[in-house]
């Protein structure tokens, strides 16, 4: 099969990255080693001095330490990232790959450049002039390489790793700028990122493949569609992320009530989408059939559209509410605006995240903003008004009704800089030099992986069917034959 | 291929559920967010006011909230339930989507009305009459909810998702009666739910399967059946599970000592079934093959067994014995006793839960009952036995000997509550509304989803003998004509 | 397919296993449950005691309880033991039953052994001689399980359960030797296993495939490849080992400071050797295209090769240098000395365990002698010194540039543990008595396995294809007939 797309390669455009793609990884590698080097230490729960911390601190046990209040809810995000993206995008029937391979290595470099551009913003220890990591920088750099995930579903089998991995580099230092002005200069509150990693995310994607534009990509449509197994294994990284959520909107909360209140509003949330979900995609096909994308995709808006206000006091059936709501527009969402925007609007969604991401993102800014404004003492009570919306120092004076205006700014703000980012960095991709493929080989991982021989060589049964078959063949012509020679 | 099975849309079973599915989910995902709105609140742990609760209670750090003790099993249960139940049924070679999908939807419904049901039984704030929920409640939920999974087990393939819901919605509220009576009136133990979700979920799920019996169903068995990868995939379910299972049954244990007695029990337990499961499927099978249902299936059985008495004092030994011989009758049971029960009695169990569940649960009531019975001051300790059997307030006079008898009672009540409550739901189901499938659609996605067309479009090689098939064939024919012409 | 592969079993070789499986798994797991009964008991952190225990030592709380501290990470730990390793090895087309099935059954009967010969070398309670067991000793089972399933990486394919049992057997009493040589008596420091587990475990395996060599293996090559999906199985391996393996370097490292520092050491390492693994297997492919054998296998040797020094000082820029360098020698390992042991050395490495496991475990032995020699208090601090290396009691006296030799000399006792081990092992599994498979049955699950009937019946498109084909035929045929009655 591999030289049936070799005239494809000597094509005007050249896939092969045999250069490219070496180069950048290891210019890229050797980068973060002497950036590290130069930049980042441990900090003092990491360091071997926590013994003598301990004593300063007068910390009576090493349970305190942050690792154990945070760490079992960074795996569950790191599994996350790796398996639930990764496998979300599975559903194509020839792009498996691609869609876990190259997530795993944009993933994997965006977690050290997420580290380094986060660390100069947030943690600089001013004594050394040195970023100081800890567990949490780990699931804050996870969450700056998700929303570099969440704009790759949107060019998902269009692009080649090396503009991906192009793309990750300018997407990694956008979000940080972005998350600096939205969480310390506008002091906006957004434990589960539903602005500054999904809107943000998603419209950055979007703004891309806008950019990137194939008006002639329905040719290879017929490989942009999943088969039967690969629409379990895309099951695989629906659940994974569906189940794992809560521990993405709690995991850099509050100690104490405020990861608490976190997981339980997103688990609710999430539960909510689920019934709204099947019943809008059974209600619009034809024999109320239930369509994979929906299931794969919709069941996981409530937990984008909790994200803002998930330490928020939104209560259990505040929580209901918004998972009710996003599954029913996600749904529509692919029913109706993912055909219209390509159609329309000139924008190729592969992952549909902007059902999955975009508007649920834009949905959890305004709940966040409307929730932030309503907070009030009696609910809260007042040290709990002050621990959840932090307003200390710079900001003590902050009340919630003001508190929410900057929430719903700071959603503006993550908007425009994704749709303005990310029609930057596609004018970037749209260069001729990174190997991205022909509209034929869109969707297809012949183009970038050794792809083994068809699977039926697996199956001596189907091997024999075949091998029949031409065996008749051969006698029917020859009859053919016979009869021509009559 | 859609067409194909429009014949039997038309006949007289309508498996049309686009205006049914989508009117249940609305109605009760409507109906939850009223109740939880009015019913629903957050625990202290949870709420905005944890910082005075610190006080009142004079609690020195956030760690001793009970989310740092439960969060982390809950993760791992919310596993076992998603992916665990979900994946262990997708072996059928055209049921995955259904396997996965319908587990996804029940369950994600049924944690709601746990949530309600369970709360409404033990979790009322007298107080406020409100019920306050906390970590421990979604563990709770979860384990309801497994018990409907159990159930799905045995009708899997033969009833429609609107059937799922309903035969959800009574079961857990049948559940929640159960679990009241037997762990607060009798003051039973089950730590692990050996009676109160196993034995209730199997017995209640044989009973809807007895009473929805299918006498013509073998003419649809060609798809009753696994295929490779269909078997790789339930792998996945099947290990999580079994991984995932000391969390289970240790989740809701006393904090210290009774969550890690639980664990290492059940860690044991699963250890010695797995080499007595292989043993017994090699044994019985011609050559000494093994079978991919008894390694999916019983293997788990030891974790099943030593649910109830996870907690108590039952020794390394105890748990390695137990599960010894779970697992031999386990797979006996697969042998021998699933095909008895569909011929003699009646009763299509598709995914054997009498082996995995229904036998294993009742020895586990046993197994609690004798240990409960047997426990002594001198292997627990005076305070460890209080604390274990929480012989406090009404129950501070009863003796190990009389838990035991208690213990047994539970265990026939949650078998007679499974029984009978199997039976009424059956009933119901009956009723010709719920677009249950013909014997000859059972086990087929067709009848329910949108199932993408044949896998070996995914195969270009495959695709092209085809097509040269094709053009052969026309040639062939057009000989065939110009002989005529002649 | 099932009749066609009795000749091999009525041939010279019996791969029936029937007897002797069932045979060993009941002896051995009789035996575990009589020596258990023997000599295992709980700990005090798990024994009912606890709250005794507790006023004793004066613990103000139970989350002070170990269990607290490490059953997240066991869980990673044992998500990686049973998935990571079972789908890791998946990749075969025809031996994903094998892989994740005999992989299951070694690691559930290995913990069992591992309890005991660990405990009697590191655990025994001195006043009642019992060994006492709590979450750590799971772990330790667990890994000492992984070297296990390293060596099986080596024999996949080639041997028969029966063989495995033995092997674990033997491999598991060996490891027990020498980590307690190498951690007790030489009192090395290797938190991740990079000695003790990861080179121990492949040069024993190397070892066994050496002694078992199978001259003609060639003759069933068609079988030792992967088909599309059976590699998107394996990512699932892949991934999970990826993301766990903070866990597994952290999960038995010092309370605090410890296990933070590793899990962070463990997570910058494996990023790197992402980048370094994708260039490689870039550069030397034809086309620049991916192979998966490398990103299954190579993007991992990143944690193997840093974990004994995780727990150390490393330094994030070091954790990177070590993995950059370990993807780049273990993926060139599957590109030159994969093929070069094969042909020359007549070691047949099925899954490459010598450049996953092998080489950078030696490295990491190197890192862990360097890094402990070049340990300052200045780094450290003085008690963050004692600390981490344990220069305690019998060697409170030892200096860092001490321990650095000891280092080195455990790292070679690893390996000739491993060496001398597996040749022994090996010349016991060649006896003619275990039912090994022929050359012609490797890599085949027909041997060992009740395989469903063709994966195409599960597609009733392609049925319905094949069908009118032969209809097409027919009626082709008889034109060709009619013709001739001209």
């Amino acid at each position: 099969m591999g030289n049936c797309i070799v005239p494809y390669c000597d094509g005007p455009k050249n896939t092969n990255v045999r250069w490219t793609l070496p180069a950048v990884c290891f210019v890229w590698q050797t980068a973060m080693v002497i950036l590290f080097g130069a930049f980042v230490r441990y900090n003092k729960e990491v360091d071997a001095h926590w013994p003598e911390t301990k004593i300063h601190e007068n910390i009576t046990s090493d349970i305190e330490n942050d690792f154990y209040f945070r760490y079992p809810s960074f795996q569950d995000v790191h599994v996350m990232i790796f398996v639930g993206f990764g496998f979300l995008m599975t559903f194509m029937k020839r792009y498996s790959f691609g869609a876990v391979g190259f997530n795993f290595l944009i993933a994997a470099f965006g977690i050290q450049w997420a580290l380094l551009m986060q660390g100069w913003f947030h943690h600089i220890d001013s004594t050394d002039g040195m970023i100081k990591i800890g567990v949490e920088n780990l699931i804050n750099a996870d969450f700056c390489v998700a929303s570099c995930l969440i704009a790759f579903g949107a060019v998902l089998g269009k692009v080649s790793p090396v503009q991906l991995m192009v793309m990750t580099l300018f997407e990694v230092t956008l979000f940080a700028v972005e998350e600096y002005i939205i969480l310390n200069l506008i002091h906006a509150n957004d434990a589960g990122g539903s602005m500054v990693i999904h809107a943000f995310g998603a419209y950055f994607g979007l703004a891309v493949s806008w950019v990137l534009y194939r008006p002639n990509l329905k040719e290879s449509s017929q490989l942009n569609g999943s088969v039967y197994h690969s629409d379990v294994f895309a099951m695989i990284g629906t659940l994974f992320l569906w189940m794992f959520w809560p521990s993405f909107n709690s995991a850099i909360c509050k100690h104490g009530d405020g990861q608490h209140r976190a997981a339980i509003n997103t688990y609710l949330s999430l539960a909510a989408t689920v019934l709204t979900t099947f019943a809008i995609s059974s209600l619009f096909q034809k024999h109320g059939k239930l369509d994979m994308v929906h299931i794969q995709n919709s069941t996981l808006a409530g937990g984008v559209a909790v994200g803002t206000a998930a330490e928020f006091m939104l209560m259990p059936y505040g929580s209901l509410i918004v998972g009710f709501f996003c599954g029913l527009i996600s749904t529509l969402g692919y029913i109706y605006l993912t055909p219209f925007m390509e159609r329309k609007l000139k924008i190729q969604d592969t992952c549909g995240i902007h059902n999955l991401h975009g508007m649920p993102g834009v949905i959890g800014g305004i709940v966040g903003a409307i929730s932030a404004a309503g907070a009030t003492e009696s609910v809260y009570g007042q040290q709990g008004l002050i621990n959840t919306f932090v307003f200390k120092d710079d900001f003590k004076h902050r009340t919630p009704a003001v508190q929410g205006g900057y929430q719903a700014a700071a959603m503006c703000i993550a908007v425009s800089f994704g749709i303005g980012g990310g029609i930057l960095v596609g004018l970037i991709l749209r260069m001729p030099l990174w190997g991205d493929p022909t509209d034929d080989n869109c969707f297809d991982d012949e183009v970038y992986w050794e792809v083994p021989e068809e699977e039926d060589s697996a199956d001596p049964v189907l091997q024999y069917n075949n091998h029949t078959v031409v065996n008749k063949h051969a006698e029917v012509t020859e009859t053919g034959f016979t009869v021509e020679q009559h």
